[in-house]
């Protein structure tokens, strides 16, 4: 099978890597507006050839891998859309899936050429602070889970085909519903790390910042590790998934509201009832963790 | 030197068997309401005495170390003040200096045999999610930080005699207003706590927050992990700190306000300016970090 691998980094090429190794995909080309990291992908061996453009890479492809930030992914399909092979398979990597559904609706029902039904639209939990092609792993997908949020009109063989090849590298499938993948990964994901980037940014303004953040510790550390990630493809997923999103931080503020009333009040039970709700959820899920 | 020590948990059990190791402290009378503490503190060989009553424990001491929430130094103090020998030192291991320090004062005026002067407010920042004198280690203060932080009373013997008996176990010791100790550790720790527990209790409450809760990955795991703390000790630090900690929470909703309009408004450049700003601050303390 050959891939097309638009967006060489760490997702996309950890993706290439397994699974050329799992033996499912012969050949790669790919396709990065960054030369720098085209050239990388070659030497780390996750891809074979880099493409001169986008209509280059998806060509001659069997299947085409989209994992660029989801801000890109409108702009990705207009441009591949009309190159597409009829028999292609295209699927995504995208943090948020509603937003490219959509962008992939509007791009390939505008070309007759390629069935919006042939999209897959997918998420692979994984990644970590450390991007880039550099630290693409093989080995990255195995354990974790791969989320499928096909939509009526999708192919029932090329979403198989597409989860099928996720399990080749060792991800847990699970199928759901694209709005409910947003709102779950809106809590779980995108909000903390709009509070973590919100803490380090908040601190950071004040007069005695840099002395504050010179005393954190570890639980700083842990708390505001995800603030470190890259501020424009958080940009881009705060945006790409804004209602759910929108949706959880006026829930958290209004949570946040009542924990200020209560210490205005000097109100310990009610401190003490929402800190015991979460140390209670927190420790069974870390039972749950600790399970794995 | 004989110490008294009253609270027998994680902290003052690690003080007690790190000072005895340093020989810095001979025996050990320890004080817990909790019998089942106290037994186990004796086993882990952290105490050599369980005292009948907070006056026992205190009648023979050089040193005193109160190692109970900070929601409790002002009973424990109380309690104590009447039966403190002239010439001990008394100090403590409060999360939050000004009301300790005032309890202190409050205390020990009361009672003239006792000088408020020998009275050495101090934090020693080290700690961890497993609580209890059964986790207690010698080694939990090497290579981290110890801060005094004196009043103008303070008596300058038995402030340099308590920085020397955390230097002797490996702490580095920094001096401060009880003031700054509190906006710092309000806006690195206190304040992380309370917004950890929050968004887990938020999503908790959710009607399907156990579902989501389930999808959570490491980010999650990691800006929750403080979440898990003591929710009556975390009620008693975020009422003992009220003052800084409200002023930092204020602070905080007013970005998320800053955050939320920018995505009501579609306004990308905003919201990359502070993730920027914050990620850019983070990956500089993480330097720092790994420099240790």
């Amino acid at each position: 099978m050959k891939l097309a691998l638009i967006g060489v980094g760490l997702i996309g090429g950890s993706a290439a890597l397994a699974w050329k190794r799992a033996g499912v995909v012969d050949a790669v080309v790919g396709f990065d507006a960054d030369a720098v990291a085209c050239a990388a992908a070659g030497e780390r061996g996750a891809i074979d050839r880099a493409a001169t453009s986008l209509a280059d890479a998806v060509r001659d492809a069997d299947l085409v891998l989209l994992a660029v930030p989801v801000g890109a992914m409108a702009s990705v399909l207009a441009q591949v859309a009309g190159a597409l092979p009829a028999h292609a398979i295209v699927t995504d990597v995208g943090s948020t899936k509603r937003s490219v559904i959509h962008a992939a609706h509007a791009a390939l029902n505008a070309h007759s050429s390629f069935s919006f039904r042939r999209f897959v639209p997918g998420h692979p939990i994984a990644g970590g602070e450390r991007p880039g092609v550099t630290h693409a792993d093989a080995e990255l997908f195995r354990g974790k889970l791969f989320v499928s949020t096909p939509v009526a009109e999708t192919h029932a063989d090329a979403l198989a085909q597409v989860e099928a090849l996720w399990r080749a590298v060792g991800a847990n499938v699970q199928r759901m519903d694209a709005d409910e993948h947003d709102r779950i990964f809106a809590a779980i994901s995108h909000l903390p790390h709009l509070l973590a980037f919100a803490l380090v940014a908040q601190i950071e303004a004040e007069p005695d910042g840099a002395r504050k953040l010179g005393f954190a510790g570890a639980g700083f550390r842990d708390f505001t590790r995800i603030a470190a990630s890259s501020p424009v493809m958080w940009r881009d997923i705060a945006l790409a998934n804004r209602d759910a999103l929108a949706a959880e931080l006026r829930g958290y503020r209004g949570m946040l509201e009542r924990l200020q009333q209560a210490m205005d009040s000097n109100d310990a039970a009610a401190l003490e009832d929402v800190f015991a709700r979460a140390a209670q959820a927190r420790r069974a899920q870390q039972r749950g963790f600790d399970g794995d």
